[in-house]
This record gives C-alpha cells, sequence and structure tokens, in this order.
C-alpha cells in the first residue's frame, strides 16, 4: 500500500515518515513540500539518508497514486486536497484543526479566524481520537469516503485522562458538573513545529518554564468538545498550556472536582483545620477509582492506566502510549489525573497512524509496536 | 561582619556563599559541613577557587565567631544550634522547616514526622517570608534573640502570587472562600539537593517531565498556613509540584476561583455554550486586578507584577525576584496568577539575605542587586 | 528464539530490550539481576509495562532456556557465564571488556586491573566489531561456540571512522605514520550507566561540558588495537573522552596527519603566511577522499559516509548507523574525520543484536531497521 | 560615568548591560538599537524590568553624552561610530573583528569578505586581550583616543591555553615548531546570536552534538595570529568548533605536540607496543609544566590555572574567569590543555569591560568580582 504525505518536511510530516517507514502493510511512500518542492526528503532531513530517499513533489503528484493521503498542512488551507480524495475514494488524514469540529463551523472560525472551505465536506469527517469515535471511523472508512480530523497533541492527552471521569461505569456522576475541571500541561518543543521563532529559539527557551497563551489557547475549545461528547453533563473547562525545555513529551496534571458523594468523609483541607497528609481512606478511594479507570480502557490498546506511580514523559517516549494516573488530593475533594503521550506520536502522527489502521482494518497496534525507548 | 553558615556544601549554602561573597556588608564566611570537615570549600567548589577558600569546621566554631548564623541543615536535626545562638544573641536564619510552622507543633509532626527538640524556641522565631512578616522580624531582631524560619521555595511563589487576591485593597473578596486554591508548579531539579539519587540521575530527568508526591508534598500545609495568616477566609488548597528539566527555578499558575461579583457577566464555559476566546470584558476585568496587584507590591523591592506578559523563570534567572503575571480564563470564572522565581535565590539563599538584611537594618537590597540574567 | 539477557537492568540492557521487543527473530526473553531479582521488569522500568513483563531471575535460569545470551555485565565478572555458555553451544555476546582484547591479557591487565578469570575461553571469543571481523564471526559461530566481546561505545565510533584512512583501496599509505591520530569524543550521559553518581547528577553536569579522564580513559588501548589491526603502519593515538548534556550519542572528531604526498600543494598554515580560508584544492581533495571512504563502505549496511554536510549524533538517533564525514582542514595537512553514533545502540545494543544475526544467519539489518528519530 | 552601547540588543548587548548594571563606576547607559528604536530596553528583555529601562535611541545620541562607548554591532557596520569617539576622545570598544586584525586588511578581508572603512583608524587601536596587550591598551589610553578590538570568544579560551607553552620563562620550546596545534572547542548555543534560525532552533539543537565550518572557522585566522604575536616559533594551528545543547560556556581541548627533550623517555604510544596507562613520570612532567603554567599567570586577575582536576564550562559560570588545567597524554609526547570560559562573559562582554577598567585605571576587576554560579 501507498500513503502519500502533504507537506511532509514539518515535524509532524518529519515523525509520520519515521513510522510509516517500519509499517507493515505500507511499501511505499510519495510526499509533497512547498518549501522544498524538487528536492529529496533525505537532503531536508539528512537523519533519512538512504532510508527514505523519496522526492518531494507537488500535492497532485501524491494524491494521485496514493492509498491513502495524510495532510500535515497549516490550518485552512487543505480543504481542496480533501475534497480531491473523497471524490477519488482516497481516505484522507488531516493533521490541521479543519476538520476537528464537525460541522460546528462557527466555533472553528471564533478560534481559527477563518470559515470552512468546503463545509459540506464534513458529511464525510470525524474527528480521529479512536477512543471516542473508533465505530464512526469504521462506518465512515467502509465507503473510503472518509476524512479523518485528527485530534490536537493537547485535546489527546487531556481528554483521555478525563474520559472515564465522564463516563466509566460505575463512575457516573463523579465528576460535579457544576465544577471545573482545570488541565495544566507543559508540551515539549517540538509541539511548536519547525520554523524558527524567537520562542523556541534554544537559548530562549532552554533551562527555562513558562505558560504561553493563558487562557486563550486554541485547543481548549477541542478539549472542551471532548468532555461534552463523552457527557452532556461534563464540567466546565480551564486549560493552560507551558513551554517545557524539552524535545518530545505532553503532560497534563487534571484536576477534576468530585462530587459531595464520591468525596472521602472527614477529610477536606477546608475551613479552619491544618492541612494533613493524606489519610488511608484517600488512598483507598484513589485505588477504587483507578480500578474504574483500568476497567474502562481495559481494551484500548494504547492507554495505560498505571497500577501504581505517577505517569511521566519519558514513560511513554518514543511511542504511542498515553499513560494515566490517578491519585487524590489529601483534602480527598479532587480527583488529580496525571496523563502523559508523546506529542509527535499520540499527539500526532502516531494517531493518524492508528486512524489509517482502522480505516484499513489492520491492527490497530500495526507500526505502533514500539516500546517506549527508556531515554 | 562574620557570617557562618552550618551545613554550607549543599546547593542552598553553596548559592548563599555566591551571593554573601558580594555583598557589601559581609567581610568574612565562617563555613561547617559533616561530609566535608576539614577540607576546604574551594575543593568541594572547585567553581569558588581563589575567591572563596574558607576551611569546613565544626558548627561550634563556625557559631563562635559569627554576627550572623546560616543554617542550611536537613529538618530536624538544628535546633541545638539556634538554642546556643539565641543565647549567645547571634540571630539564626533556618533553612529547615524546623521554625516555619511557629508553635503548630502538631501540623510540623503531622508532615515532618518529627517533635519539635525545644519548643520553647519559638518565642523567638518567625517565619521569614518579609512580604508577610517583615514587622515582626523587626520587631523580634531588636533584641537580637531572633530565628528565622527561611521558607520553603514552593511556598514563596505560591504565596507571592496569592496574598493580593487575598488581602488586597480593592480585592478583599475576590477569591469565593468555599471555592479551592489551585498551585501547580515545576521546580528546576537543584530543588532536589546535591545527593545524587535515582530521581535526579541527569538521564532520569533530562527531556522528561512529572510530578511527584502528588497530593502529599510537604509545602502544601506551609503554603495553606501563608494563606490563612493573610486571611482567615482563604480557600481551601491543593499543591502539586513537577519536576522539569532546567537547573534553576520555579514556576507556579495557580488557579483563584472568582467569587460571583468578580466573574465577568455573560461569559462564561459552563452550560451548553461552546467555548469561545476571551472577550473584551475579560480583558478588562484581568487589567484592573492587575493594577490592584501592582498597587500591593508597589513597596516590595523585590516583587515585580508585570504589566504585560506571562512570567516566566528565565526573566528572573540568578536574581532575588518574584515576577508574577494576572490572568483571566476565556469564561471569566477564575483568576489565573502565574509566578516565577529562582528556587535558589528567592526560594531559598537570596530570601535568607533578604531576612538578615532586614535583621541588621541594612538597605533590603544589599547583595541583591544583581539583574536577572537573561540566559 | 528465546533471548537471555544477563545484567538486564542496566542502560544497555534496558536498550537491548527495546530492541529485542521489536526483533523478527525473537519471541521471548528471560531476564536477569542481581540487584532487582524477583521483581519484573516492567516494574524497573515502567517503560515497558504491558510491552514486556519478563521475572528477573538468577543467571542460571537465563541462560538454561537462552537460544543465545547477552550478558551486560561489568568487567571481570561474567566469565564464568560465558564459559558456561560455551560448553552449551549457546551464542555469547558480551558487553564488558572481558573479551575485546583477545589473548592479549596483559593490555586488559593494565587497564583494568585484573587477570583473566578462564584465559582459555579466547579461542571461542572473537572481538565483535562487524566492519573489522564480520568473517571470523561467522567463522567462529559455526559451532555455535562463540563468544563476542562487544565493542566499546567509544572505540566503534572512532575505529570507523580511521579504518578507510589505514586500509582502503586508494588511501593507502594516506596516513602519516609517524605522526599522531586524535580522537576527541563527546559521549551523552547514557554512557555512564544507570547507578546514581556525582558527575552524573542533573545540575552537575547540565549546561555544561567537560572532558574526563584525560590521556587515561580505558577505551584507549581498545582503539589504538583497531588502528593496528586494520593496520600495522597505523599512527599512534590520542583519546580525549567528554561529557556533554545529551542522554544519546557519540561524537567524535578526528585528527589524521596526512603523508606529504596527500597534503594539498601550496596550501598550509605553516611558516610566517597568515592562515586563509581552504582553497579549491583542499575542496576538492576533500571530495576525492570521501568518494573512497564511500568505496570503502558500499556494502556496509549501517555505516553512512555522508555525501555532503557535517556528521551529527541527532542524525543517528535511536539508530544502529555509524555516520561519517570528511574535511580537510585549510592548510590540507590533516584530514578530519567526524564520526557519529548513537552510544546505546551503534555503541552498545545495537551492535550486540547485529552481531547476534550474524551469528545465527539473519539479514544483518533484522530489528535495526529504524530510521533516526529526528528529535 | 556614562557608558553607551550601540546594538545593545543583541545577546552580547544584553549581557553587557547586566554587567555594568552593577559596576561601581558606572551610573548611567545609554542605549541604541536599529531593530528596537523607540522601545525602552525592559520592553526588549523583561528581565531587566524595573532594573534597567533606558530608551533605545540612534547611535549618534548615545555617542554624545557617553565617557565610554561599547559597539555590539554586525562586522563591517561600526566603523563610522568608532571615527567619531576617535574624534571625540570617548574610548570605543567594539565587539566586532574590525579591530581584531590591526593593519592587516588582507587576512580581514580574505576571512570576512570585506575591506577597512577606514583604514587609518587602526593606529588608534589594539587587540583587547589584556593578557596579551595590556601595556599596549594602557599605552593608547593615555589620550583616549582609543579603540579596543574585542576578541573573539574562541580565540580569547584557546590563546590563553597555548600562550604559556610558546612563552612561559622554563617552557621556551616546549612546543615543536614544525608540529601542530589543534584546538578543539564546544560552544554553547547563545554563541549564535539571538536572530532565530534553524541551526539554533531548540528541537535541533537539543539533545545533540556536532561541529560546523570544520576548517573554514573565522576565528581560525585570529587564533593563529595571537599564537605568533606571543612566539614567532608558534606551530601551526587547526581549530574545529562545535556546537553543544548548552545556554553559556566554550570549553577549548588543546592538543600541543612537544619538543622530543620535552617528551618523557620511555613512553609514547608509537611502534608495536600496545599502549599503557600514564605512568609516574608523565604525571610527574604534567605537574612541572602545570606548575610553568600557573607561574606565568600568577599575576592575572581573571586565569586560573587549576592545582588539580579538569576544567569545565560549569565552574567559571557567569564569571569573567579562565580556568586551565594541564594534562600529558599517556604516551607523554603531546601536551593537553583544556582552558573554559563562560562565553559571554570572558569571551564578550566580560572581557570588553576588563579592557575599560584598564583603559580609566579602574582596579581590572570592577563589575567583574561575582563568583562563578555553581549551577
Amino acid at each position: 500500500m501507498k500513503a502519500g504525505i502533504i507537506g511532509a518536511t514539518g515535524y509532524a510530516g518529519a515523525e509520520l515518515i519515521r513510522l510509516l517507514a517500519s509499517h507493515p502493510h505500507i511499501d511505499g511512500m510519495a510526499l509533497s513540500s512547498v518549501s522544498f518542492e524538487g528536492e529529496r526528503i533525505e537532503n531536508v532531513y539528512p537523519h533519512f539518508l538512504g532510508k527514505v530517499s523519496a522526492p518531494l513533489e507537488k500535492p497532485e503528484a501524491v494524491i494521485s497514486g496514493a492509498d491513502v493521503v495524510f495532510s500535515a498542512l497549516p490550518h485552512g488551507v487543505g480543504e481542496p486536497f480533501a475534497k480531491e480524495c473523497v471524490e477519488k475514494k482516497i481516505p484522507f488524514i488531516d493533521f490541521s484543526a479543519d476538520f476537528r469540529f464537525d460541522d460546528d463551523e462557527e466555533t472553528f472560525q471564533a478560534w481559527y479566524g477563518k470559515p470552512y472551505v468546503h463545509p459540506e465536506l464534513r458529511r464525510f469527517s470525524v474527528y480521529g481520537l479512536p477512543e471516542l469515535n473508533r465505530e464512526k471511523i469504521r462506518a465512515l472508512a467502509a465507503s473510503h469516503q472518509v476524512i479523518i480530523g485528527n485530534p490536537g497533541c493537547y485535546p489527546t492527552g487531556a481528554s483521555l485522562g478525563v474520559f472515564p471521569a465522564l463516563a466509566a461505569p460505575g463512575l457516573a456522576g463523579l465528576a460535579a458538573s457544576e465544577g471545573t475541571i482545570i488541565v495544566d500541561a507543559a508540551s515539549g518543543v517540538t509541539g511548536g513545529g519547525r520554523e524558527p521563532q524567537k520562542s523556541f529559539h534554544y537559548p530562549e527557551c532552554a533551562d527555562a518554564m513558562a505558560p504561553y497563551k493563558v487562557g486563550a489557547h486554541r485547543h481548549t475549545p477541542e478539549i472542551s468538545r471532548n468532555f461534552k461528547a463523552m457527557s452532556a453533563a461534563a464540567p466546565a473547562l480551564i486549560f493552560t498550556p507551558h513551554l517545557a525545555p524539552m524535545n518530545r513529551g505532553i503532560l497534563s496534571t487534571i484536576y477534576i472536582p468530585l462530587k459531595p458523594e464520591w468525596q472521602v468523609t472527614g477529610g477536606g483541607s477546608k475551613g479552619d483545620k491544618p492541612l494533613r497528609p493524606p489519610s488511608k481512606e484517600v488512598e483507598k478511594k484513589a485505588a477504587e477509582i483507578r480500578q474504574l479507570y483500568a476497567d474502562f480502557y481495559k481494551n484500548e490498546p494504547f492507554v495505560r492506566v498505571l497500577p501504581e506511580g505517577i505517569a511521566g514523559t519519558n514513560r511513554v517516549r518514543q511511542s504511542n502510549f498515553c499513560d494515566i494516573s490517578i491519585h487524590l488530593e489529601a483534602g480527598g475533594g479532587t480527583l488529580i489525573v496525571v496523563s502523559a503521550i508523546d506529542n509527535m506520536v499520540k499527539g500526532a502522527a502516531g494517531q493518524a497512524v492508528q486512524n489509517m489502521n482502522i480505516i484499513f482494518g489492520f491492527k490497530e497496534q500495526a507500526g505502533l509496536e514500539a516500546v517506549p525507548s527508556v531515554f
């Protein structure tokens, strides 16, 4: 099978090439790039020398011979290619936000500042978070007229960390609807893309930490929508992204307010009492919730609910895993979920491959079997 | 004036030496170390070669000739030295938690697992956060029988970020007492000390991010107590520390729930409405709160409320500043405060020097004038 | 086929597990560890959770069911296991230096301070640098009584960078025998192993660079021996290792003095003339040598002589490649070779897998096909 | 005294501001910037908020009120300002290469591709390496018509490491004139300046190491010229710069071939003998040379010849020190000198301040007394 990648020379494109080069069902890649048209990918990324040497062509050439097309173009420019692929019955997997909001064009426009180019394409599109929409993806894929809105990196880690709290059997009603879920997340610098700019200039971000776009990041409505998609009673959302001095990874520390009946009686840091370390009841309740989380994801190939310890980005490095650890704050009133993904794999290229596998009926782990790299 | 440092060879001790070496009122240092007794500090830290070459002696020798004594010993072992200093009327500035909880021995014991050694010393001790207790420090210092419980690194950044929301004129009643303040913080690795251990082994923490001691970190009761000290109506607290791959710095992202009257009417992410970017009202309200924060700290030499932009650890690098930036989440219901300090300066050695300056009536900035280092 | 790993919980062991987990001919692993006996590998490295969960047993148990045994033990303790494997006709691949010096026990003892335990085993052993000894490995493997002395990390990068200068057709006599080859190399911190110690404590090595064991590193005689093995007329050697603030990778910058007939006439920085930028003749001569290097390695699956640009550790990240770039200094009198490997792959675990593939007649790239990871 | 800085918003300018802000004889700064004219420096570098808030003016305005002018402009554009300063008798300290080659315009043009703008200015200029030219600087400064060609970062570390081998009493004739000195150096990323570009984009250089401009870096003729200035019999030079994943620092590992009479008899790795670890004679000879190095620099305030251990960039962090350690390779035929500086201090802004101090007759350490920062 031959894969086409439009916009192949960005970081997400490069990571996709790396994954597809080892995919058991892919035996060829066609690539396009506006910036490097006419060159070979192994000259743009000498890392690939002798392994992947495809020329960088025009998008049209890429589409013509492909069985599946991935688009790693910026927001707002890929729709014509999506249209062409739908017409040719070539599955189209889009890394941009263009197809993440289904027919809610208003929200897309409010945050991305552009209207849809071909609104009618949304009847072929689906938000490609397999843990949420696997069956919808399969249904649409039957005709091969399918567009995947591949999820954003932050929304992937945040949503997987919260879903069980909203919908797991046994956890219904855990989250206090009238409260607010806070997602405090940190990303590696590859998340900022390949274009040099001051924020990502080495001496500006090395050995330093800061949030950005506080209260105003575009992934906020995507996360919020995912929560609502999982449960109409989902709490409100606050999302704060940070830039951390590392190449890969997204760590999300998520605070979910508990309904009174889930709170541990007798605990709590409120009122006049000074704080005390977590009680045995707190630990016990956390273990109970952890087990229900684990049950919820027991058939998911890429979600690991940790039986002990704390999720960290180094444990999922270079893999398609989302690790989740479950904690209760000392006061017992708030569930703290930590989720970790590799932003370039489960947060981008790996998830795209996972979607491709679902569309074509491959084993979902095909090409994504790599064990996380310890360092 | 001569300064003595007990436990001088840890990282906080080394940073203190660096600061005191340039202090205009200090002309000599005496140092002690259990691990390196008999050696010279410039052999333990070759960085100091030719600049600071004091021998490492016994604590008793250090105390005997000192006008002020700093103790960078671990929790629970320094009280006898504090006692000796009180008796000799030598101000004692302690980096451990021993004197941070005043006469609330119960809380200390609950979190640190030890009783006070000399409980009666607490009538000479004061929690050394100048922005909270400057007058108390001065009052105690008059007799030179004074013990400073130098604040923890996380509590410093968290407290300074929250104080105005609890007590600034014009902001009274901003924070919803029945809500919970969440402090999500990340620290550089020097915070873990100089003793090699797996968590801080380079390949284990480089290029990676994870929280630790979720819901159970010892700085939690210290932060909470500070909030209560500033306002009896302070909300409850959740605190989550993270380890970030950097040497210095603590970034705290703080979520403070607003009382209904402070929320921006018409905003909010709750209910069925999809999220929208922050409105002009949100920006305007944030500017108003920012100004009240700035007013609150207008006489503080080391707190900078940023007129624009976002606080980051690189902006306070190697300085005693605490930078604070003020934001409102898109929905307008929660105040987001970002505070940044250098964990080794304002979070440890610099604050200790600031306390010394207050005790002796020096200019509070003496020895702490350094401009933050850009890189 | 089942692989056994003795000493599986060090970094080289962990990397080997990662590689073998994706190897097409390996369907099971047995592991041993002195430090973690009785636990499961996925508890020691939670990265492996759900992927590799083998228990950590005694070495004897590991050997009993294995078709091949890898030993990642320290120098001087693995010989008894090697002996047992030879007797049982199980190929034994040793990461330590024990079998790298063949029957030159004197050199081993001079640098490692220990005698051989079973000197007679050397008739079954071979130094496992495939580019040097592939045929010897095959010959010994025929009986399955074979011990591989898997090369050191520095010697791998240094030797591959120098071999063509010593022995490539067309390059004979390039290197001035009476001169000295200087190998100036920098390694990532994983090279120091998993045991926490001050040198590798994050704040001690982050954001810093220094050499270590100048003029006295144990890999020096191994590199020198390899040069002599390739050509009796090899020049003398100076080797200086550095620690660089990165996880993976070894970069070697190698200076090879040229015989007069290879020097570019009219060039040279000697005498009274001030230096000038490289002339066209210098570039031309470099291109000529580059081509001869490329010819020398044209059948080697893991050596890439770069047609342009400069080798760097990021281009071989997570792969078994050794990249080599060829340069001539402005004066035209010295060849500068830059070689880059991933110290944990071609410098350790990957090379071990390559040796296993040769022994068993698998395709040499089996399990080592991964494209270098861009970040 | 008032200092003017032309081109103040680059990294060297920012570091100079940081140093001058604490200088005991400087009480005001005037700044210019083409890119940010009209803004304030504290907006370009929020690090300086409340500490240095000078407006960014035109160069002419900066010169008009200044007692000393620093120029951090790129090569080839600052000469008109130098001319104006000479005419006005304002000392001019230039960070560019324009005045580093005295009247050897030919070499400057060969490497920088431009002619001198005002060649006649060279009778007022001097290469500002105090350890080489202190007296010349003083002589020129008498008239206040003086231009300092502030040295390049690499040349500073390399030259200081080599000078004693060329000219120290007792070491005359140590270096083999007919040999080649190799300077293999690694720099932190601030050396590349503030302008974002691919080479210094975080994900491109983090966790990675590579040389650049092999055999062709512009600092090569400056280093070579310095060697010749110290001794007409200086050997030839090869210089290779590397980029290391750190913010600050330059480490130079320098190989100096010894004349036969300095080589340790009986040692040597040449011929058929396998290498052995360094002998006692090697250590003894190294100690002898170390002492002669120390004697040579005994009156230099910023050069530290280490009595033991190995120089590293972290030991001189944020200071104006150049640390030097002395080693002999196991074979005894080559001296290995390791030198470490902070590229932004002794390699740029600190050295400029040192030159200013010399010109004005201040204590040479004024404003440069800071103890190196351990982390």
